[in-house]
């Protein structure tokens, strides 16, 4: 999702012009003709790294970007929902799973495309407890060694991944907040 | 900051219809005549925790929400920076100090409002390594037993100093994801 310019007021529909609000030091989407002042602000990328006993849940994305590539179910957090809830309807509709145990794993700042990937460390309750949702082209569970580590989509899932099998193999799990 | 309809395309300005757009399962406002989507999502308000020895630092707040209540540094977390960046920038906007040693502390949904907390305990400098930021009417050091509990701005603020006040007792520092 590619940051858009706000051109015309959302508000009244009138040109804004870009300039430094008092009291402000960065220049926002001011419209021209009500005043409204419009905040443009990073975007959550709510996700979970679902477990079944030795194996990780992966999904093969039937969507752009990285499509045909292997991912952790994720996507743009939603108005009124709570971290956790996106993390879990985003696993809802890439592998029709219901994940419990929900626990913060990764938080990681993409500032050059201002957004924040949080990932949970979650349980699905069986070996058979998923399908395969419309963004995915399949889904499947992956033992470490088996992990497609060629064809993961992007670097905050092989990021939380590489953690991961890292924790689990000292036999402690930590919380990571870093930069990309 | 209230979530303002998006009545008018940002892009080119003619007149929006909510309605769900193909492959997607929630209303957006949709331009009538470019047809560009336009999504809107959770804000992240960046914090921190700032200690001194058993002192934590309060700003007293000079600006509304809750004028003259006492809060810990945080505000809307800016396009281009990492959350830490972003939490970092507020504290020396709002109290003048540089932090250091930033730990990811709590993370607070708030889904009726659309917003996620995330709150780092962080190391000041020195006992006078602050100042009075344009945002504050005072800011100042308070020992637990000083803390003016009933003059807090924001339960998110309460609950992320209560933590912290327990888990300094009992001598171990978690991460805590939760909701309001």
């Amino acid at each position: 999702m590619p940051i858009l310019p706000i051109d015309y007021c959302p508000s009244c529909g009138s040109q804004t012009k870009l300039h430094i609000p008092k009291g402000d030091n960065r220049e926002r989407a001011v419209c021209g003709a009500c005043d409204t002042i419009h905040y443009q602000n990073p975007k959550i990328v709510a996700g979970a790294l679902p477990v079944w006993q030795d194996k990780i849940l992966l999904c093969k994305r039937a969507i752009e970007p990285r499509y045909g590539t292997w991912t952790l179910p994720a996507g743009f957090m939603e108005n009124g929902e709570t971290v956790e809830q996106g993390a879990k309807r985003e696993t809802r509709e890439e592998a029709e799973a219901e994940l419990v145990n929900l626990s913060i794993y990764t938080m990681l700042s993409i500032p050059r495309i201002s957004q924040v990937y949080i990932i949970f460390r979650a349980d699905l309750t069986g070996p058979d407890a998923f399908g395969v949702g419309a963004e995915s082209l399949e889904t499947a569970l992956f033992a470490e060694h088996e992990i497609p580590w060629n064809e993961i989509s992007f670097p905050m899932i092989e990021r939380s991944l590489r953690y991961y099998f890292k924790d689990r193999e000292r036999g402690h799990f930590g919380v990571y907040a870093e930069d990309m």
